[in-house]
């Protein structure tokens, strides 16, 4: 154990608990001024971060970073502004702390009241797109808690240079510097240690690849909420209206392949089956994405489309209903029933977002209920779950947790709660 | 590590998955049919869970159980018809499960309902007391949860009986016999595989001593709620009625030392602290409360209840208050203000609950926001912090974490909740 780095870190932890007891009385308009005076000294610092996010570059390309991955990481006027108009909307939207949640009265005149307070210290652990750290950073401080940022390694200057560039629009609107506070150690060791620091920080939330968020939930002795894989379904019903079917399948799979609430899995009920598969998937072939199906459905495409798209429909394994690819790839399994939909989501999905596709508003009830999803549509695409497409305004991500919260997360969700209680000399 | 129990409970653990999917979807009358039958197969089992115990008990009093621990082991006629009577309870509370939490409609048409869902599998691991097993059951399953039991070795009898007549009431309604299992294993081991369950558990409940918590909290994969100590205090200040803080005082130290919403830290504002000390201590010494004076408040107390009193005071360590003591021993120290008061109860306290009592309502009201704590009283008890004194109806504990249920657990802080979205052929 790096003795020197484990001080460091609980010096941080320290300085994060006294801001965050300041933050979490902070009035509104102390937040929102923060919020505006963090904005504005992004843009002022611009040339600086731009530099810093050069070095990162650099650093990316010597290093054989792929070009997604150096999107990702690359900042431009563009982005800044756009981080900088994000940090304006947060100080618009509603101040989630303070809320009186529920109210009552006991016949021995003590009133309750339960509002919604900041859960405190929360450690946000993340990987390469250097905006997050001031995504999540103006999330946790409008909700009054003091925020741990612990970026990747490939985007430290960049990271430094917005984290400073906060602290001091924070400093200048009258809130502690240590409300926004980023690890300077990239290394796993760091995020170890981070993991067993429970007297400090109240919560840690994991971003970034499977790697990442089973460290961190091995390692975790506080709460942990986890924005894991999406497993997500399409069920086309047998009542279901195959254009409408088509046109959510083709959204839900290729607007953005790449998301977690992009689907990975079509299944068809057996009575549409022989009609979707000689004609709706035509729509998805033509978009390039490779069909991986079960026995059955391989069976009943037309041999003119199996010849035409040959390369594009492969086998399944059973593997296949169980990964998520993040690409132009579809599982496709027939079933007899919703229930047998809902038995392959619950067994093989992720708990995320899966949608039904049908006209029968008794088998979409069947599946809404019996989905255990965070989300579960009905005719309607998986794509839609986003703090912003829930009207959230924002978001700090998707819980695919079951517990605290659940889903797209937004301020609210970054709040817990405790019960105020007056009397007049109650004893029991 | 065991291979034939960790066989076994995943075999628990995937029984416990299946029958949590079909409890999720059971009617509110299905599961109070099945509370109720469990109830009338407890009575009608009484010989049987009676017999058990007495085996519990001939066990315990050859290990030298202390009376304390044989007390809370025992069980009699009374005792299981007041478990029943739990039950009872529990099945004439509303459906904490399927309740619209909110919903709104987007311009796009997309209709967005948050409902209650249940947890889904929950892990309840607790020491010595067999009611336990009941309470725990039931309130899980009325939650439409499955839950797996793991009670401690001194009550393996009792509880192995109790759980069986459980079991045979939830079949007899026709709800899965799974709804309800207990780990017949109670060596630590098993408590350690449990917490590594976490494709079969959605979360664990540890109720116990701190040991059992840690151990816990150091292996869960998944989340938990812990049930952890209560270093609760009694803020008395420079605006109090002195006579309602000798009554609060009493009633919060001494009507139940042993609990965790017991308090075991006075804090005295200096305005108040001489006249306290010479008149309002007395009712604490006389009911034989032992009280851990800082230099200054010893100064204070005059030479007559000092010789009088002798025993009882004594110089505090820094250590006494962060001790909980469960016993009749209480700290006490005179603070400036009400903010200094804040400042100790932050840096001392567990954050369970904490009381204010001064008519000075501008500093009630700074102490009440201040106080981050799951409970915060102005002029009551304490002891008040119980889900049934909330107007909960029944108890699963009380959470000392701040993230999914803080507080006094009832039936709502079993469940999680889900989005169902209904839409048109919406895409994005």
């Amino acid at each position: 154990m790096d003795i020197e780095l484990t001080e460091e870190l609980h010096r941080i932890g320290e300085r994060a608990r006294s801001a965050s007891r300041i933050l979490g009385l902070a009035s509104s308009d102390e937040k929102n001024r923060a919020l505006l005076a963090m904005a504005n000294q992004l843009l002022e610092d611009a040339p600086g971060i731009l530099a810093a996010n050069a070095l990162d570059l650099a650093a990316g390309e010597q290093a054989g970073l792929s070009d997604s991955m150096l999107d990702r990481l690359r900042l431009d006027r563009v982005r800044l502004e756009s981080m900088a108009e994000g940090i304006r909307v947060a100080a618009s939207l509603p101040d989630p702390v303070g809320i009186t949640l529920t109210e009552w009265k006991k016949e021995n005149g003590l009133d309750f009241q339960k509002i919604s307070v900041p859960i405190g210290v929360i450690g946000i652990i993340y990987e390469s797109r250097p905006n997050v750290t001031s995504d999540a950073a103006i999330l946790c401080l409008k909700a009054g808690n003091a925020v741990i940022l612990r970026g990747g390694s490939e985007a430290i200057h960049s990271n430094r240079a917005i984290a400073s560039s906060l602290q001091v629009g924070t400093c200048r609107a009258g809130l502690p510097e240590a409300s926004i506070q980023l690890v300077q150690v990239t290394d796993r060791e760091a995020v170890r240690l981070l993991c067993g620091m429970e007297k400090h920080l109240d919560c840690i939330i994991p971003r970034g690849g499977k790697g990442l968020i089973e460290t961190v939930s091995l390692h975790a002795r506080m709460p942990v909420i986890k924005h894991y894989d999406g497993i997500c379904s399409v069920y086309v019903d047998a009542g279901a209206d195959l254009e409408m079917a088509r046109s959510i399948l083709l959204n839900a799979k290729c607007q953005r392949p790449g998301v977690c609430n992009a689907i990975e899995t079509l299944l068809l009920n057996r009575a549409i089956a022989p009609t979707f598969l000689s004609e709706g998937i035509l729509s998805l072939l033509e978009r390039g994405v490779e069909l991986r199906c079960d026995k059955e459905s391989l069976g009943l495409i037309p041999e003119s489309i199996m010849v035409e798209h040959a390369s594009l429909l492969k086998e399944a394994v059973e593997e296949d209903f169980r990964t998520e690819f993040l690409s132009l790839i579809l599982a496709l399994r027939i079933v007899d029933s919703v229930d047998e939909a809902i038995d392959h989501i619950e067994s093989h999905g992720s708990h995320h977002s899966d949608s039904i596709v049908t006209e029968d508003a008794k088998v979409a009830e069947r599946f809404l209920r019996g989905v255990d999803s965070a989300t579960v549509y009905w005719n309607a695409s998986t794509r839609f779950t986003d703090g912003s497409e829930f009207g959230f305004g924002c978001e700090i991500g998707i819980s695919t947790d079951k517990l605290h919260a659940r889903g797209p997360m937004g301020l609210q969700e970054l709040t817990s709660y405790k019960y105020l209680i007056r009397g007049s000399g109650q004893v029991r």
